[in-house]
Parts: C-alpha cells; sequence; structure tokens
C-alpha cells in the first residue's frame, strides 16, 4: 500500500484543509447574501404594505366625503386630512412605545417612553423580519384608522375642534392601551385571544368609540320625524364607490401585511381569503337588501363590501378560502339588518360606520373561533368574547367619557343654525364645490 | 517521504472529510435560502400585480361612470361593484379550473371540477414561482375584466338583472374556455398563438361580448338622429380621467404579472413597452383626433391612451421599446378612426369600448406578427389571425346568444321611459348626486 | 503510527478533493443566487417606486383639476394627460441620454444620444442593483413632473398650443441638463451639493418654472382688483383632495425609489421621514393659516402636507425622523406665508404650485445643511446655496425665454373673451360637468 500514499504529501494536506475551509466560508458567505435577500424581501412587503394602509385614508375620506350633503363635504375632508397627521404625530410621541413596550412592561399602568430612539441594532435582521422603521410605520398607518372610522359616523353635526380633541386622545392613547393588550403580547394574548389583523383591535375599537359618539350626540335634525325615518342620501355615489374600491385595496396591505412578512404561503392565502370575503359580502348585501327593500341599492353593496372585508380580517390568515366567503357573505347579510337595527334605535350614523366595523367586526372575531384552523386552546368562542367585550368596554367607555368631558366643556355639537346650513361654510368658509 | 507523512494522522482525515461535508450541507442550505428568497420575491410581484389588476376594477368604474349621463351613474358603479364579486366567486366555483385544468384535460366539452382544494405542495416552489393562490387570485382578477369591458358599451339601456345574468355566465363560461385554448396550453397555444397578457384573451374577448350587446340591445335613443349623430357626452371629464390614470397604473399588473415571475430583465422590459405605448397612444389620438375634428379631444386622448395599452398588450415582453411606441402610436390613431367608424354604423358604445379594447386587441395582436422578437413557428400572422378569428367567434357567439335568450324571454332593454327617466331612479331609487 | 495510514488511499484523496471542489462550487452556486435574488428584489422595488411615481401625475392632474374653476376642468386633464406622454416620449427620445450621458460625457453643450439602445450587459446586475429599463422608466416618470408642476401655476389662462410647446421643451432639454448637474455626475454634485431625491432637482425646478409662467402671463382676470384680493375658489374640494391623498402617496415612491435599491435601513427611514414630514406639514400648515386667517383652512392644510413633502425630498435619507418631523412643520408654516407673499405681489398661481414647490424645494434643500447627517464637505449650506441659485437662474431663465418668445410669437394668454367663457368650450369645446 505504501506506493499509493505518496501523492499525500505535506501540500496536498494543507490545500485539502484551507480548500474545505475556502468552500466553508463562501457557503457562509452565500447564507448571509441570501438571509439578507430574504429580509430585504420581507422589508419590502410590509412597507408596501404599508403605503397600501395609508390608501385606506384615502379611501375613508372619499368614503366619507361621498356618504355625506353636499354642505359638509368640506369639513369632513379637513378631518380625514388632519386625523392622518394627528395619528402618526401621536403614535411617534407615544402610541408606538404604549402599544409594543416590550415583553413585561408598559400596558395601562406603566408611563410610557416618549419618542422613539432606535439604536442601529434595531435597523438589522436581529430586530424581526423587518427594520425598527417599518415596524413603526406599518403600525403607525393603523394608529389613525379608528379615528377615520368614527369620524364619519359623527359627521354633519359634531363640533370640528371637539373632534379633533377626540380623535388625538383616542388614537394617542385608547388605541395603543388595547392594541398591547393583545399586540404587544398584553393578557388578551396570553389569554388566547385571536384577532389576525383587527377586527377587533382596529375595526370595532373604532366602531364602539363611534356608537359613543352617536349616542351622545344625537341624531341629525330631520333624520328621525314622528313620520319615519328620512334618509338622507350621500351627495356624490361616484366618491364613495372610489372609497370603497381604494379600501379594498389597502385592505391587500391591511391583512396582507399583518403576516408581518412575505411568507408566500400566508400571504397568497391572506390575499384570497380577503378577496373573496369582500366579493361573498357583495352578493350576501345585494340579496338580503332586493329582499328587504326591493331595489337595488347600491350603499349596502358598497357597505357589504367592507363588511365582508372586516369581518375576515379576525382570521383571514386561519380559515380556508371557503370558510371565507361563508364569513363575507354573513357579513354582508348582516349589513342591511344592522343598518335597520341601529336605525330602529335611533342611532344616526351617515355612513354606516357602526354597522360595518363593529357589528361586522365582532361577527370576524366570533368566526375565528367558529372556522378557525387553530390547536386547541386558541381563538376558542370563550376567548374571544372576552376580547370582544374587554376591548369593547374599555373602548366604548373611553370614548364615551371623552365625548362626555367635550360635551359638558366646549360642546360637542354645532348649533342648529350651523347644522343647517352646513359646516362648510360655517367651519370652513369654503363650499365643497364651485 | 515517509517522515513527511507523520501529521496526515486518523485524526485528520475524518476532520477533512467532515469538514468538506460541513461546507458541502452549508452551501445546500445556502442555496436553499436563495431558492426560498427567489420563490418569496417571485410570488410577492404577482400578489402585488394581483392588487393593481384590481385597481383596473375602479378604473373601469370610474371611467364609464364619468362617460355616462348622470342619471345612469348609480347603475354603472352597482353593476361594477357587482362583477367583481361575481367575477371572483365564479372563479371560484368553476372558472380557474376550467381555464387551467392541467394540460390533456378540460376546455369545451370537459366537464371541470368545481371549487379549489389545493394541496399542501401546491404552496411550494413545487408549483412553480408562486403559490397555488397567488396563481388563482392573479387570474381571477383578469376574470371579470370582460365583463367590465361589455358593462361600459351596453351602458345607460340595458335592464340590470339581464346584465347580471349575463356577465355571471360569460365570466363563469366563455372567459375561461377561449382563456384554456391558449393560457391553459390548449389548442391555440400549441398552434404557436401568442397573446402575452391578453390583448386577445382579455381585451377582444370582452370587446366582442360588447358588440355582440350593442348590436342586439340598439343605440340610445336620441343618439343616431334623421339630422345625423348626436353627441352624448359624459356627465364627468374628472371622474373618467381618473379611471383612465388608474387603468394606466393597473395596466403594470396586468402585462408585467403576466411575466409570471419578476424576472428583472423581462418586467422592466414590459414595463418600458408598456409605459411608451400608452404615452404614445395618446399622441397619436391627439394628433389624430384633432386632424378629423378640429379640436383638442380629450375623450380621444384618454381612449389613446388605453388603446396604446390594449394594443402592447399581447407583445409586450417581446418587442423592443421603439416597436412599442409604433404599436401604441398606430393603436392611438385607430381610436378616433374607430369611433368615427361604430358610429357610421349606428353602433352605440357609449365609453368607446370596442374601439379600445376590440379594435386595438386586434391590431395588438397582430402586431405581435410584424415586430415580435420570435423564433420560428411562434406568433405567425397566420397563427395571429387564426387566434384572433377563433376566440372573436366563440366570443361573439357565446355573448350574442346569452343577451339573444335574455332578449326573448326576461328581455334586456329598459323602456323607453325608463331610459328617459334613468336607471339610478327607475332600478335603484337613488340619484348619483343630491 | 504506520498501521494507521492504512485508510489514506489514493481512493480517499482525490474524493477529498473532489468534494471540497464540489462544496465550493454549490456554494458559489448558492451566492449566485443568493445575489440573483437580491438584484430581483431591488430592481422590483425601484420598479414598483416607479408606478408609484406614475400615480403622482394622477395626484396633480386631480388637485389641479380640483383647484381651478368649472369650465377650466377639461382644459387642465388635457393638459396632464398629454404631459405624461410628452414626458416619457421626450426622456426616450433624448432626455435620459442628456441626464446620465456617463461620466465625462454629457452635459450642456455637448450633444446627446438620441433614442435607447441598451446592451444585453445593461440589463444585468453589471448595470447596478436594476437593470438599464427599470432606471429609465423610474427617471422618465420624474421627468415630467417639472412641467406639471407648471400646469397648476399658469391654469385657466394660457394658450393650449402654447403650454404644450413650453412642457414639451422644457421637458426634453431644461430638466436633463440641471438633473445633469447633480444626479448625472455633473458638476453640482462634484461640489458636494446634496439633493436626494430633488427638492431642489425636481420641484424647485418646476416652481421657478411655474413662476416664469405666471409672471409672463399676469394674473387672472378679476383676481386682483382696486378692492382688494378675490379669491377664486376651485370648484371641487374632494378632487384635490384626491389628489393630495395620491400623491402622498406615490411620493414614497418618489422619495422611497430614490435609494436606488430596496436596503431595509434605508428605505425604512425614508418612508418614515416622508410620513412624518407630511404629518408634520400638515400640522403646521392647519396653525398658522388659524392664526392668520381665523378660519379653518383645508386648502392649506392640503398643501401643508405636499409643503411638508417637498421639503423632506432633498435630505429624506440624510436626517432623524425627529428633525423631519421640524423639516415638515417649518415646510407647513412657510405654505400659507408664501401664498399670502405671492399675492402681495399679485403673482396669481391658481393651485398654489410656487408655494410648494418654489418656496418649500428651497426650504428643503437648505434644510440638509442644518439636518443633514453627512461627513464634512458634503451637503453644507454655501453648496446648497450654489445650487439652489444655479439651478434657479438655469430653470428660470429657460423657462423665462422660452415663455417670452412664445408670447411674442404664437402669444400665451387666451382673449379676455376665451378666458371669460372658460377653456373647456373654447379649446376642447367640452364641458367638464354635462
Amino acid at each position: 500500500m505504501l506506493p499509493t500514499f505518496l501523492n499525500i504529501s505535506n501540500k496536498v494536506v494543507p490545500e485539502l484543509i484551507e480548500q474545505s475551509e475556502t468552500a466553508l466560508a463562501a457557503a457562509h458567505s452565500a447564507q448571509a447574501a441570501a438571509d439578507t435577500a430574504m429580509f430585504t424581501t420581507n422589508n419590502l412587503w410590509i412597507m408596501v404594505a404599508a403605503t397600501m394602509v395609508f390608501v385606506m385614508h384615502l379611501g375613508f375620506s372619499t368614503l366619507e366625503a361621498g356618504f355625506v350633503r353636499r354642505k359638509n363635504v368640506v369639513n369632513i375632508l379637513f378631518k380625514n386630512s388632519m386625523i392622518i397627521g394627528i395619528g402618526l404625530m401621536t403614535y411617534w410621541f407615544v402610541g408606538f412605545n404604549l402599544m409594543y413596550p416590550g415583553v413585561n412592561e408598559g400596558g395601562f399602568f406603566v408611563w410610557p417612553k416618549f419618542f422613539l430612539n432606535p439604536t442601529p441594532q434595531d435597523m438589522t435582521m436581529a430586530y424581526g423580519d423587518y427594520t425598527y422603521w417599518t415596524d413603526f410605520i406599518f403600525q403607525a398607518m393603523f394608529a389613525a384608522t379608528g379615528a377615520t372610522i368614527v369620524s364619519g359616523a359623527v359627521a354633519e353635526r359634531i363640533k370640528l375642534n371637539s373632534f379633533l380633541i377626540f380623535a388625538t386622545l383616542f388614537v394617542m392613547i385608547s388605541y395603543p392601551i388595547t392594541g398591547f393588550w393583545k399586540w404587544g403580547a398584553g393578557w388578551l394574548d396570553e389569554l388566547g385571544f385571536y384577532d389576525f389583523a383587527g377586527s377587533t383591535i382596529v375595526h370595532s375599537v373604532g366602531g364602539w368609540a363611534a356608537l359613543a359618539g352617536i349616542i351622545l350626540l344625537k341624531p341629525r335634525s330631520g333624520k328621525y320625524t314622528p313620520k319615519g325615518i328620512r334618509a338622507i342620501r350621500g351627495h356624490s355615489i361616484p366618491l364613495a364607490a372610489v372609497g370603497v374600491f381604494l379600501l379594498w385595496f389597502g385592505w391587500y396591505g391591511f391583512n396582507g401585511g399583518s403576516v408581518l412578512n412575505a411568507n408566500p404561503q400566508l400571504v397568497s392565502l391572506v390575499f384570497t381569503t380577503t378577496s373573496m370575503a369582500a366579493a361573498a359580502g357583495a352578493i350576501g348585501a345585494a340579496i338580503t337588501s332586493y329582499i328587504m327593500f326591493k331595489t337595488h341599492d347600491v350603499t349596502m353593496v358598497m357597505n357589504g363590501i367592507l363588511g365582508g372585508l372586516v369581518g375576515i380580517t379576525a382570521s383571514a390568515d386561519s380559515v380556508s378560502v371557503n370558510s371565507a366567503v361563508i364569513i363575507g357573505f354573513i357579513a354582508g347579510i348582516l349589513i342591511p339588518l344592522a343598518v335597520s337595527f341601529f336605525d330602529k334605535l335611533k342611532l344616526d350614523d351617515p355612513v354606516g360606520a357602526t354597522s360595518v366595523h363593529l357589528v361586522c367586526g365582532i361577527w370576524g372575531t366570533l368566526a375565528v373561533a367558529i372556522f378557525g384552523n387553530f390547536d386547541q386552546g386558541v381563538g376558542e368562542l370563550s376567548d374571544q368574547l372576552i376580547g370582544i367585550l374587554a376591548v369593547g368596554a374599555f373602548s366604548f367607555t373611553f370614548a364615551f367619557l371623552l365625548f362626555y368631558i367635550l360635551k359638558i366643556t366646549i360642546g360637542i355639537r354645532v348649533s342648529e343654525e350651523e347644522e343647517e346650513k352646513g359646516l362648510d361654510i360655517c367651519e370652513h368658509e369654503l363650499p365643497a364645490y364651485n
């Protein structure tokens, strides 16, 4: 055998060692490059999703502007332009720290840190699938939504300054606290409450606040008369329709981005459940409203789409596409029923925000327990109910007290004369159309 | 030599073997990570592209709403809101299975499977560059387009229920069958017919159905009078302009997503050919319509942009940017010519859908044979003509028979009184503007 | 020791060599795959960003259409539909070559190449983080912006043909030359002038040309009367609001894409600074205009948002988020001040384009020197001032001379009668609303 050893020289062995070390280093370098590419793609998706959620603010603006009367259009646009500004500013000031304090920190009773101060480390993969600022801007785009939902419900009669104070405090304090309970790894999360992208944490939060507002504000004058309910029609159905489509578009970022990375399986499932629930919501609302009102009511179809979207939000990553169709269809059915129900209670909601965001938000959160593909112990009906009630109790109480304090101090309702003339002239000295 | 062997111990060799095995495993792991990153990026692009195609439905809605009269705006918005719902639902119910049955299956005579049932395997790279649900949702967004194109052409005089039945059956059956011929690897694909993103398979399909509809429906009353053609102006040019820009935006997803992955070379070429064809379409239509009508006709520029986009759709990945300019410019020239041509035939199309989608769809499909960079045997003029004629014959016949059956049963045209009063009041009891 | 050598056979050594060579090859293959994935992601982001910049053209269209009177709406839509077409065509014809000639080539005195002729190499990673066509289409979308800014300022009184000639030559020649000075690695870049995404190179360029135009055009009749300034209100505040939101959305592509790759740290910082500056701009303008005019002026909030966005554009990648808030807030304060200032000079700008793009463009460029995190020698105040003045002098002079030549030849202003009747009827024979 010895002669065959001759080619194994002292030279060969170190070369062999070096060569395989080189290969290992090259493999590690490739792995790092692949990880960076993946991190970049994940981060990119959450950023793009944030821009889609931003578009929802345009969607809300046009939806609400379309559904109010001509004389109150500038007012709603002013409110919604300010809300996105206020939402981003307060979330930067305190909201983000309050909602995501880190485990075992923060929450209701712990005073949060102010402003944001990420470390260089926070901008790397060590922070997760995206950077600190991506996290912030994606979450910040959600934060203002709560107030935007309220904006539509209290439209055409609320004092501008009171609303702006309400919006600031609600977005700054109330939304992050209940958000912390679930998404900040707080007690609802530990309990097993499941809410994927916020049927409860975002939509019903806005819906409860809207309910508090319309209870305290009372209906628009002339809405509920001794002769019955007078339909006060929106001034521009095309504008409202643009809003619905833009909201649907934005929801791909709202739900799709809530996967919190670009995982192909999950994000594509979420896109599909979201799409099918919206489609089924349109059909469900069209059929139900035709049966109820004997007409093809486009406003019901619009709100049916939105109801389907709100309904699927809690479970978009955890149900089958077939289940999503059922969830959306039922949400669509709920819309005309809820609109009639609130009208019977003389709770005047010009855009149907409570029907869409509160009723379908609750439905969607319950649907998790019915259709969700979970292991034992997550998203069970009891947990979902506790989450709905706890978040509802807090948000409603916060909003009610805040509106009540405003009511007994600076007032929340414009004068009858101002309501009659319209807020555009009285608050803004500018009609919407000239 | 022997003393030099001393450092090659039994310890060194297994270490060497292990070290190079470790390096190989690390390289394989890095390769898998890189493949996953690539799959994630490809999948992400097709999903984002799907959301852009979704925006086209908003674009069609506002374009068509802007081009009809005030009294028929709610009607068109109702139709278009329902079409996207119906399109997604029917594609989920049967369309996707009918259009993409797998090789040697499906098509016209093979009864398709109902509903969708992806395996876990379908959500992985094994399925292609994206997951099953990404495939579905991207294709589903295309499906409703055919009916949306028809919606504009038959506007202001069609019965709502008849249209909804037509849209459902056309999107559910006709569109997937001709789609299967090409994109489902059917006989047109085998023949060598080329249609990148659907000048024929999507746009002319809608255009042929629109033509069938307007032949059977007859013109709007007052359009063609003994004294000549009366221009019935759209009620809101800004709304229509918003539609054109949104359609252009959506086309980046329509064409760019049809690459079916995020290949940098191809997608960037497609973006550029698409952009330049739209730009050249605007210029071509502006010049031609100025020569023909001696005025700066913004509706011609708008439809020129859309004509350029439809024209480049068949070849966006296969022509040079210079060729794209020529294709778009000719499409722009065709628009005012086609509008005049259809008017001469007293074929009343309120939004110019047949000019845009049928005429420019045919032109774009022929342009493949003139400008396309293909090896011998693909996209030749004879194959393109066969595709145009076969798809046209099937789509036109299907739509004509369907509209005809509706006409002789429940009727397709509203009464003269309803047409006069407007569909918004008669079908929806809601004016668009209040 | 010898017996222990027995397992090192002639067979083992070549196997060892081969195995480690295989590992190295696999590592290189994985590295290439990771690089391709990264390239694909970077390229995808710049393409998606280009579509967002495209949306800004819709934003400008609706903003300007909303801010003019009913009788001039078709005219502004015609102009803006044509500008995007003209911008893409001229950038393809000569602009891209003029602006990015490669180092030591091109610029003002060197006659550029016409049309584009990329090599296959230009479509690969060798070209940078994206392909040649991605580079082109992203930059081309910027190019038309300058003319779009002018469009709003000269609205309601400029002759259409004169404006189209101006837009063509300005976008084709002037914009690429000053663009070359900085982004084409020209003398301003060598000097140390810093302008991340174009507060000066895009926005103030448009602002200076707008200023030249409104000086030569004179105010709209009836704007400045002996009795004082008459506010000429925009015809549709909702349309303008849609424009502002779409511009904000598009700015994520404008600024975010200007990172020129998908770097997670940088792009997420840019998204956040951009968002916060817009939010702070809204607040700053709301407060300042309330103090100045004692009303909640939604047009000031809108332009405050845009001012914040223009202001952050020069430094979005180089300032802290806290600084971005300050920059945006000051930009918001500047808006009502600038609007009043230009009104005092009787410079009539129907949409406030000079206040937004010129004043805040200058402010943003100066802010680089105040807040930018730069090493010594880049973005210093003196360099920033030189850049502002040089680009301003060139752009203003070019635009002034061009408008002046048009004025003394074919004329730039419509007749008093046409201005009174409106450009929609006189130039387009089509009212915006019917």
